[in-house]
């Protein structure tokens, strides 16, 4: 019998799972505070709905797709939660624009896996829908770096940000590349397999001359205003100059400009972006990108059949979660939400034990209580072994006098209280934790 | 292009989004009270591990089972989270027991849709491994109507509970049939099909004197503890009185034993369960069960090659929500979270308005501010459509004395203050909502 996930899959215990309920509680609560709104599409959708949208890796390869063997039909699990909320929209063309709208769910690669790559992973993404101004672009870069900075003070990252248009304007006009979609996506293995495979690989594709000049212009990175002026003055051209302007009223509405660079490298491997792109590159521990997204003003039109602008990102929650956890920034040192067991002494006082933790619970605390008919000394241990910071012990005399006696280990403090103390002594024990 | 979602599947709009996470988060804070912790467990499993737990028509029929076309293996979407529990802890086995979980997600049944059966749909479930003790069976149960009365105080429901031994006693043991597993099918109907239609099928199976035999049986109905000593009266057999006895002491443990009520028509559909049966319906809307479970004491058995018991429930979080906003009780009237839209009355003061939106936002209130340089009627009326409860409008008369000018609909309050001075009046008129 198999006990292991699929390949690729995870069970998640108890720590980690406490530890990605309270990251993605605090990316929430920040997409909330910008006034974002949840939405929520099915896992799995129609193929039809995927085809096209994505780029031939992702197509040909990537995507759960699966037939259903009763109906025939086509079906595929997400890969993200970009396209799902092109089709959402166009059911939905009722709502007020901007329509801003998050969504923190499981998306399905069907990668290789390895070390910090799964098949199922939590992305939490941002998007408003229905401005095509910098405005919206500006605060989809602010609401990322707020939602990282709620995650940790501690987090190091850079934000990578480029244009589209940028890129169109250099590849498609001065150096005339007939697809400039495919160069992107060689670009885009930079982290993967390092500079000199990128120019293999152009060289391969468009001759020693073009790579060369392909690989100068994407040398191009520094701090976002300077050096998006710098592009305009270097590459005079329609496009970059829409591209460049655009940036710099982005620019101007940064909380964090400090940490934002323009990068020429910058490309993103997915087809639908058509302006300002981001990435947000951690630091330390160097493992890449754990955030990205960017404007997509024609995706949503290929169901609308009119043009709807939207800009909008994803944080990679368990790419974000694997760093912070190998570089110590995040303990998985939280086994359970458990305040108080309820150790209770000896059988005959189960009653009490049971009714002393329904009282605890009322008041709002999370307790536990002996359901296995241990001694006092395994109900001790196991408790210990969960690490829950208080022991509340009940025997005949606690029972014979309204009592329980609360033992905190952390404080190396016990001490026997009557019930209607106990609320008071508990949230002293409890304070700071 | 297709926009809609799979047959069967749903797109979830901000309104129903709100209410699902806020009827998700108040059943998830009473399994924290009583010390369940979370895991999760992948949405994709082999599908040799889902194979044999369910019985044949969910096996059959309901399970999304599919094969992946690269690598040719079997998998299926996860059709309940018990299963998935078995085989993680089976991997888990240095857990400390009771290994108390709660797990609430989105599980999927191949079913025909209809009004209120879905696809796609959230299960919250709260398990016990360890205990072969009614404590633990109690305890499931106090969670279950502590967890529902969370949700609104207003829900009528009724708690019924059978016991498999029982059922056992006096099908297998009085009645001599030999696949009881199949009665109990037939009888699981009895809402679907009615009375007749349940006897009918079963005189088909049994003949009519077997079947005008377990219709007699199955009709006792009455409060718990008197139901089940009248049970022992009647049936006097081994398993029937192992099952009548624990059931007495689960009984003693009832925090609502006022709305538990022994049913001996309550047999569930699934195969796995052995000991305690239990099953919420709604009084109104008469939609029927919300939530149920049971104890499987040999189900991780078959993943752990050793007798692990456990007992367990699950409420149908979309299930109770559709109930609860049918019947008035649950309103889709928050579209937003969005406290505060800040109005910006003039282009000029753009930057000024982008300000009082930041620093409103540090304070922790949810805040918008126009995005797609609307003139101020269209920026009022787009959050009036959205019922953003409080306006924050700012021109240059705003700006040149550091004030903003809130507005609150609800109260007819119109107040210009300086900035300081707002968020003690923002705190104030969202006070209550």
């Amino acid at each position: 019998m198999e006990l292991r996930p699929p390949r690729g899959f995870r069970d998640v215990p108890p720590e980690l799972a406490i530890l990605r309920k309270d990251v993605i509680a605090r990316i929430e609560s920040v997409y909330r505070r910008y006034g974002f709104d949840p939405i929520e599409t099915p896992t799995v959708e129609s193929w039809e709905v995927m085809a096209g949208k994505y780029g031939e890796e992702a197509e040909g390869k990537l995507i759960w797709r699966f037939k259903d063997p009763w109906s025939g039909r086509e079906y595929a699990l997400r890969y993200d939660l970009t396209v799902p909320l092109a089709r959402f929209y166009a059911g939905h063309q009722d709502l007020p624009l901007p329509f801003k709208r998050y969504q923190i769910a499981p998306v399905w690669r069907h990668d290789e896996p390895q070390r910090g790559r799964y098949r199922e992973f939590y992305q939490a993404d941002a998007d408003i829908v229905g401005s095509p101004y910098p405005e919206a672009d500006a605060e989809i870069i602010n609401v990322l770096t707020d939602a990282l900075d709620s995650v940790s003070q501690d987090l190091k990252y850079t934000v990578l940000v480029n244009d589209r248009r940028i890129l169109a304007g250099i590849f498609e006009q001065e150096l005339s590349l007939s697809d400039p979609l495919r160069v992107y996506r060689s670009i885009d293995k930079l982290d993967k397999v390092g500079r000199e495979g990128v120019r293999a690989e152009l060289e391969r594709e468009l001759g020693a001359e073009a790579a060369s000049r392909v690989m100068e212009v994407i040398d191009l990175r520094g701090p976002l205003e300077d050096t998006v002026k710098e592009v305009e003055r270097r590459h005079d051209n329609q496009k970059v100059k829409e591209g460049a302007e655009h940036l710099l009223q982005v620019a101007g509405l940064l909380k964090k400009a400090g940490s934002v660079v323009f990068d020429m490298s910058l490309v993103r491997g997915l087809d639908y972006y058509t302006g300002p792109i981001v990435e947000v590159v951690l630091e330390s521990p160097k493992i890449g990108s754990v955030a990205g997204g960017g404007r997509y003003d024609n995706l949503i039109g290929l169901f609308t059949r009119r043009p709807v602008p939207a800009t909008g990102a994803s944080i990679g929650v368990d790419r974000l979660i694997d760093a912070g956890v190998e570089s110590g920034l995040f303990k998985l040192n939280v086994k359970t939400y458990t305040q108080v067991a309820v150790v209770n002494v000896r059988p005959e006082t189960f009653r009490y034990a049971w009714r002393v933790a329904e009282l605890m619970r009322s008041w709002g605390f999370s307790v536990r209580v002996d359901l296995s008919r241990l001694g006092q000394d395994e109900q001790r241990r196991r408790a210990l072994r969960l690490g829950v910071p208080v022991m509340a012990f009940v025997g005949p005399q606690e029972e014979s006098t309204g009592s329980v006696t609360l033992y905190s280990q952390a404080r190396g403090q016990r001490v026997t209280v009557k019930l209607e103390e106990a609320r008071r002594v508990l949230e002293d024990m409890l304070s700071g934790r």
